[in-house]
């Protein structure tokens, strides 16, 4: 048996980053920049000002002081000519400020009687002014990779960049194999049940940036094997799901080899988990899950997720654990690195008693994943814990 | 000036959950569950086994007992007759349990020889079933409401709901106004800038679960905004950006108000912030943000986020703020909540020194807003603060 870091770094010898397509700026939220882009404008591309008030000379802006009004400056429409002394000019929010004129005294602050003001009040020493190029100027780099959140977006637009270099997403083939399964609407036979698995996988590998395709569920025959697995063409990665231990009835890994694929086993030092099959199959990395629905989710997050990201560009590093107090008494763990479903409420972690890799429902209630290292000695109510938000 | 709080429930009484519409299971990932639904079918519908082995009556099994193997049972292939005195059947994980049978020994406990099987190792007191109904029977209920997760759209589909009703998406207009705007990728004239708070607004209420509509610039006429506010025709919830404050340029509110709109300002006491409008127009809420850009994205995670989640049914709690430790001093706030970009890293929270609202790239660096309250003290390096992730 292999630890989970060993398994997972021999998963990631399977992906690499993918290229990078150009998409329209209104569709890149959620996607990674691919690569660092530049500023093509500097905003404010003028100085402007903040605030709504009159425009004037610094050196002339004292209490009682009057002057005169000699136009108006919107945003979008400057005002055209230069400002002499003893004049200003009406200005809003964002204008341009007027040539001849270095601060602003906010309405609040002046008296006027038609075309003439007065500043009737202490207008204090901030000029009011956002100076051209103070939020960023042409050249200036939005880093990469990142997910771009929609601040990102918003800056992205203001930077002038309508179209955005993203990594592409990756196209993940899930096939859920076994004469039990058929497909949710379906009526199952006494012996059947209904595919779960990869509806959950569907949606999580397409939460994390994937594009995800079903194929057509596998019957444990090699033909119909064979039959899927040409379907996944195309695919930079193939989930499997069943069949992949060695069991009489495991034909997955045999009806892949039988394709070509160079297979591993890795006998992982994990609960819930079973042996992970894994390799490279006419160009696609193949990852075999178990058939158990929490092991099968399990898994996704614990090794599938961290491949999608590599392949998105974001690197092999894994999110940070988090940490939290247990609220409940906990045996000590057994050799294996266990991830127990567990729900956080009102700053504390319980761990559901039944662990069972079949329930669903449980998995369900759950929000965090607890992660015990292997051989984790009792805990008492009140530790500290790792545990993975889900 | 009113507490960002109060203005939030001024905001709720415009909006209502919306009705629930049946998306297929495969579509409902990330959607909001709008009713409880019930599993159709027991999982497992049989008592199954868990391990691969050999079924066979519990009162026989004992260490160097002799049985002899009459049959198969595999995942979709339930063994066909009865389990007889000192019979056994081989059986796969997942296979229903044979009549006849309450007791399955793990093939690594067993040596075989033809039909011949002898209990090797001591096969302990588990019996590796997994009993009828063990994760859900009929009528079990999922509640609602909810976010769909990965795990839940799992378990509907064991379930067997191949439809699910879920809160019909809010429709959002989003309206940018103001002379001073061109889209992402024409060139801005001397006095103009990038619309950006529309894109970046979008791209948060879409990840919210809404669907956003961008309609055209409006131009600072009365005549453009009104066909703005035309197009919006549909829309749930229409939310204008710019030209809501009270400036002699500012003629959202009067279109608005000429198209039936009774018109609310509600000056609340943040920052960034300014008045926002709010009211109902055409049978949608409409709510006018400040133009500044990060005043615009701020209002929208305080007052636009929570609006969307009582539509999609979640109710009117606002998810709870969590808790840091600054990683710097601060100085004392004044009387209005400070909403300050920050980044958390390495475990502690920094506020950026530069908190002025027009700085989308200090907002593109921030990974959570610091909520500080009004009238906050100094506080020192190590002090615990209240903040959103963003």
């Amino acid at each position: 048996m292999i630890p989970v870091a060993e398994a997972r770094a021999a998963l990631f010898d399977l992906v690499a980053p993918l290229p990078a397509e150009e998409v329209p700026l209104i569709e890149a939220a959620g996607r990674v920049l691919a690569r660092p882009v530049s500023a093509r404008r500097d905003q404010p591309p003028f100085a402007a000002s903040s605030m709504d008030g009159y425009a004037m000379k610094a050196a002339e802006v004292e209490r009682d002081a009057m002057f005169k009004v000699i136009g108006e400056a919107a945003a979008g429409h400057a005002f055209v000519g230069r400002v002499g002394p003893g004049q200003a000019v009406r200005i809003f929010t964002g204008a341009p400020i007027p040539e001849g004129t270095d601060f602003v005294v906010i309405q609040e602050d002046v008296g006027r009687a038609g075309d003439l003001i007065t500043i009737v009040a202490d207008p204090g020493n901030k000029t009011n002014i956002r100076p051209a190029g103070g939020d960023f100027t042409v050249g200036t780099t939005m880093s990469a990779p990142r997910i771009l959140a929609p601040q990102d977006i918003a800056l992205l637009a203001s930077m002038n960049i309508p179209v955005v270099p993203v990594t592409r997403k990756p196209v993940v083939a899930i096939l859920a194999t076994g004469d039990e399964l058929v497909m949710p609407g379906e009526t199952p036979g006494p012996d059947q049940i209904i595919a779960s698995n990869s509806f959950g996988l569907k949606a999580m590998l397409e939460g994390l940036g994937a594009t995800a395709r079903l194929l057509p569920i596998a019957r444990d025959t090699l033909s119909s094997l064979r039959t899927a697995f040409e379907l996944a063409e195309g695919a930079d990665l193939i989930v499997s799901i069943g069949g992949a231990s060695v069991g009489d009835h495991d034909l997955v890994g045999q009806a892949a080899a039988d394709m070509g694929m160079a297979r591993s086993f890795y006998k992982v030092a994990m609960r819930p988990g079973k042996p992970l099959m894994a390799g490279k199959l006419n160009g696609a990395a193949m990852v075999g899950l178990p058939g158990n629905p929490v092991s099968a989710m399990v898994c996704g997050h614990i090794f599938l997720a961290p491949m999608i990201r590599a392949m998105l560009g974001l690197g092999t590093d894994l999110p940070p654990l988090r940490q939290i107090a247990l609220s409940a008494d906990l045996d000590r763990n057994g050799p294996r690195e266990h991830y127990m479903r567990a729900v956080i409420e009102g700053g504390s972690l319980r761990a559901f008693d039944n662990q069972d890799s079949s329930l669903l429902t449980v998995l369900s209630q759950a929000n965090a994943l607890l992660v015990r290292p292997p051989n984790d000695p009792p805990l008492k109510a009140g530790a500290m814990v790792n545990y993975l938000p889900l």
